[in-house]
């Protein structure tokens, strides 16, 4: 397949094609229907099926199969099927979990693509945040696919891509919203939408079959700062049309109302900065949260004041944004980091990472006396513009108190309005849904909980409750004008990335992690000779995350006895096969240590043949 | 020490007398005083200083030593001193955060304790939840105490000490709010307050020195269930006579206005029943809110439905409640969990353990096919009357998700007022505080943003900002009428217990246990002549929690190779210690891994010597 490199106003005003090769590929392939049901994924055109067949294009049902996203946070990635044509939406990574430990991120299971890769038109993103764009390194390692999205979606995959060093061969394209990109059998209208990052938009994605519009993350704002208000006009022109099915953001469907305006947040900082008159201010909110970081610096500038950015994604994120218009700094108003001393504390504004309260993030090591150019010092005014996201509560909570501690003001959780969410609550999807009216409704971006309100939302507004459905990855759902269901399922999950491994962690690995971080490990290393079977060394027992040793000598050398009385009794019964003696020593030491501890360390036999 | 059972009603109605050999040595020791600033804890009463320093007894200071619950969620012990007297007030357990793998409690360090337990009069208890009566058993374990509570609270750490094999020895003595109970130079008041638990009290303790009001766990519940309400009028009375300082809960210092009465759940209850006629009612909550389950079995009573009580506390409290008549259930309405299945399911209440999402709780094993003898059914109506505890919400979520998987109707957080705390929001707090209207106010219970918050409270009623103190754990807080100050530190801190093990595990265990879970061993097995020291045998590596063994058979190879010519090295230049050459092998074979999977385990030689 041909690599061209960013092509930034590729697609043209309106319903552009995109590349040559994937037209025709999608044409030759879009009549052939049937065979990826039944058949392996990678299966070529049948051409005799094809003849059999022959319907009326239309019939043919359009498949939606969601590899990521649902009954989870996080990783959000969702394939369209139409004939042989398959159209890829977001794809992203999820954090992972407390029974992870050590991982670093997790990504979606690709095998399904990669079984099918030559059948992708493209991959369409509807912003940039890592929960939607964070897989991709991962995926272009597997196979390319031509990208499209707005502009600072693409800076943000670029940024990426360039760290993994995979943009010489990318295929980056452009998209404003409003445009429209013919990929194969789909017709992708991008359609503007708010949410806390810039340039995000939903789909309205159209095949012979009908139209299936997906929101993408999003939140109805009619005071934006970049004074885009979502173009509701324009999926309610879709919903006038007759839409099939409406695939929408889940994760406030338990939020009665409607989410606040990002303006907001820039009124309690006006309050917050004059309040702050005299003092140093940081604030630490998202990297990705473009209009807030806007609001920050309009402020910090009615008030005077140098900024300074502290953090690598902040500092990356500002960079991207300011290159590509999307933030807009005067002149000499952002100083480096390095150069806060300069100034007196009352001159400066720093925005800096860590809201979540991430141990190696700017404001945790602010908090600590860890960071490199920055101490706290009392009466600094510290604004945590952000709400701790479900697992983070303490770690947030670790940080204030540690910033009080050193007489800091801190501002958090709801005591100003300096945050508000970044999706709609249930109002704004009750207005989304009656606009777009869909025949059918699939919540999306979301766990059990937030998709079934999401879907009792919906059945208030009328929609059939069996024309709702609630998915889970891998799930394919196949529909058409007369039904909807799940037909089959393909490969989806989770594959967890540790240090440069893709996968090579998996559930067993796992196990035994947590079972060294509860109880330990104790090595029993035996040298036996090889042709006796006598033992001729040890046994020794090293004990680690146990208990302390030097504490502890009595116990284990009353296990290294058992241990031994172990061997001796292996050797009196001519048990002399090598596993069978490792059993007998680690169940038996095993069994002794419990008994003394009420603890069950890992029991790991070595022996050494000479 | 003569050790007496259980005397349910030995003090009498007003200022009783502890037992005599303690109203003795407290006369005896009541005015030795400075001995022990300098000198060591347990130091025997000074002639020569008593003599040299006669002063009128009311100008000692009194000093109150936190030693648990402050900077910290959990393990309340307070400390008092008074001359030689210390009285002890509550001692709690914690539980472990995510830096204490394996970690089962945490409870305080009695170290200070132990040198001075002769000194101890007494041990008070405010109420019978565990974060302050569940270190009890282990303080016993180092000493004896006399243990003054109500009725219920006692009968709580009775079944505590029982299963310690400790009860036998105790001094339990019970104690009615409204009596007072002297112990040594203090004199202690019990004074009713409403909580989540019934029979909670808070302490008036009047030494020479003048009169600390301790408010122990409380909220202002005008219409409790029991009828009882907080004895404000006490807490006046001591207002008006003059008090040294106040000690009060900063739980809920944070929120704004008042805490909802418990009869609001009941409410929400009666609304929720009424829904779910026809259908199975589970209902999780806290085994110890026993006013809740009161209201639970009220309601089911009113419905006609019998109450099966499941879950290892949830059963123990209801039994010891209803033993001493904290609970009233009428004849045939308990019913064993096991017989269930005998009763139409409509006509069936659960109550459970499990509203914190614990994995080993009744809730969670039913939401997940795991109990013996309940199974989740479409329609059932699951409350769960609680709120998450900070870092238990994804645990929460993970049950909640799962429970509507199996089509259950559940309600959880804001949904209804199915939940209301047990602690003071801010109005309570200034009321509290403007009745008491102490010259000293130290907020106890909970982390620095509660305490400062309450601090900020007192101030705005005209507190001087001088006479509050912050403390933390281990501080010696002295005063009397003309100063507050912390004057010392004592040590104080955690006490981690796993298994049978108290404080075996320390600093060192646990970074090995987070570095093995994060990570994994790879331990690396060698045998070595003793005297040509040659390798006979190995090396031989193991790994375990590292990566999926058979998929990397290579780089375990390649690592085996890079340990092998370590030890070659080792050999030709004749390095023979073994601390050296482990070193050696560790430092080479931990580069070679990281270097390909970016990856740090833990690498552990083994050398045995033959």
């Amino acid at each position: 397949m041909a690599q061209n490199k960013k092509e930034t106003q590729q697609p043209t005003k309106q319903k552009t094609s995109a590349k040559k090769p994937q037209s025709k590929s999608a044409t030759k392939n879009s009549k052939n229907t049937k065979q990826s049901k039944g058949s392996k994924f990678n299966a070529k055109p049948n051409k005799k099926v094809q003849n059999k067949t022959k319907k009326p294009q239309n019939t043919l049902p359009i498949k939606i199969i969601p590899l990521g996203g649902l009954q989870e946070i996080g990783k959000n990635i969702t394939l369209y099927e139409y004939g042989s044509d398959l159209l890829l939406v977001d794809c992203g990574m999820a954090f992972p979990d407390e029974e992870m430990p050590g991982i670093d991120i997790v990504i979606p299971d690709f095998s399904y693509l990669i079984s099918n890769k030559d059948r992708i038109k493209g991959l369409i993103l509807t912003h940039g945040h890592e929960d939607h764009i964070g897989g991709i390194p991962y995926l272009l390692k597997n196979f390319n696919v031509p990208i499209y999205a707005t502009r600072l979606t693409l800076g943000l995959v670029e940024g990426k891509l360039k760290e993994h060093r995979l943009l010489a061969g990318a295929q980056l394209n452009t998209v404003k919203p409003g445009q429209t990109v013919k990929l194969g059998s789909f017709e992708v209208e991008f359609i503007h939408v708010n949410h806390s990052i810039p340039d995000a938009v939903g789909f309205a994605i159209t095949t012979p079959a009908g139209t299936v519009i997906q929101t993408g993350d999003f939140k109805i704002d009619t005071t934006p700062i970049d004074d885009h208000v979502i173009d509701i006009a324009r999926f309610a022109e879709y919903g006038k049309k007759g839409v099939l099915a409406l695939l929408s953001d889940s994760t406030n469907a338990e939020r009665p109302g409607f989410t606040a305006s990002e303006r907001k947040v820039g009124e309690s900082f006006s309050t917050l900065f004059k309040k702050a008159e005299g003092h140093r201010i940081i604030v630490a909110t998202f990297s990705s949260n473009i209009h807030r970081i806007q609001q920050i610096i309009d402020e910090a500038v009615r008030c005077n004041r140098k900024v300074a950015v502290s953090g690598r994604s902040m500092i990356n994120v500002v960079a991207v944004a300011e290159e590509l218009g999307y933030l807009s700094v005067p002149a000499g108003v952002l100083i480096d980091i390095e150069s806060i001393n300069r100034y007196e504390r009352e001159n400066i504004v720093i925005i800096t990472t860590g809201s979540q309260g991430e141990p190696l993030s700017a404001l945790h090591r602010m908090a600590f006396s860890d960071h490199r150019n920055v101490d706290i010092f009392p009466d600094d005014m510290i604004i945590i513009s952000a709400t701790p996201i479900p697992g983070n509560e303490k770690l947030v909570s670790k940080v204030v108190n540690e910033l009080i501690k050193r007489g800091a003001n801190v501002v958090y959780e709801k005591m100003y309005d300096v945050h508000v969410s970044g999706h709609a609550c249930q109002e704004e999807l009750k207005l989304i849904l009656s606009v777009v009216n869909p025949r059918y409704f699939i919540p999306v971006h979301g766990e059990e909980k937030h998709l079934i309100k999401h879907a009792g939302l919906a059945e208030t507004l009328g929609v059939d409750k069996k024309n709702i459905v609630i998915a889970n990855i891998g799930d394919v759902i196949s529909l058409d004008k007369k039904s909807i269901r799940i037909t089959e399922t393909v490969p989806a999950g989770s594959v967890m990335v540790d240090g440069l491994g893709v996968g090579d962690v998996g559930s067993v690995v796992l196990r035994d992690r947590k079972h060294l971080a509860d109880d330990g490990i104790l090595v029993v290393g035996i040298a036996m000779d090889s042709v006796t079977n006598e033992v001729v060394s040890g046994p020794d027992i090293i004990s680690r995350g146990f208990v302390y040793v030097k504490e502890s000598e009595e116990l284990i050398d009353s296990a290294t006895v058992v241990a031994e009385r172990a061997l001796e009794y292996c050797y009196l019964h001519r048990i002399h096969d090598r596993g069978a003696i490792k059993n007998k020593v680690k169940d038996t030491v095993s069994k002794f240590i419990f008994e003394k501890t009420r603890r069950r360390p890992m029991v790991l036999p070595i022996i050494m043949d000479v």
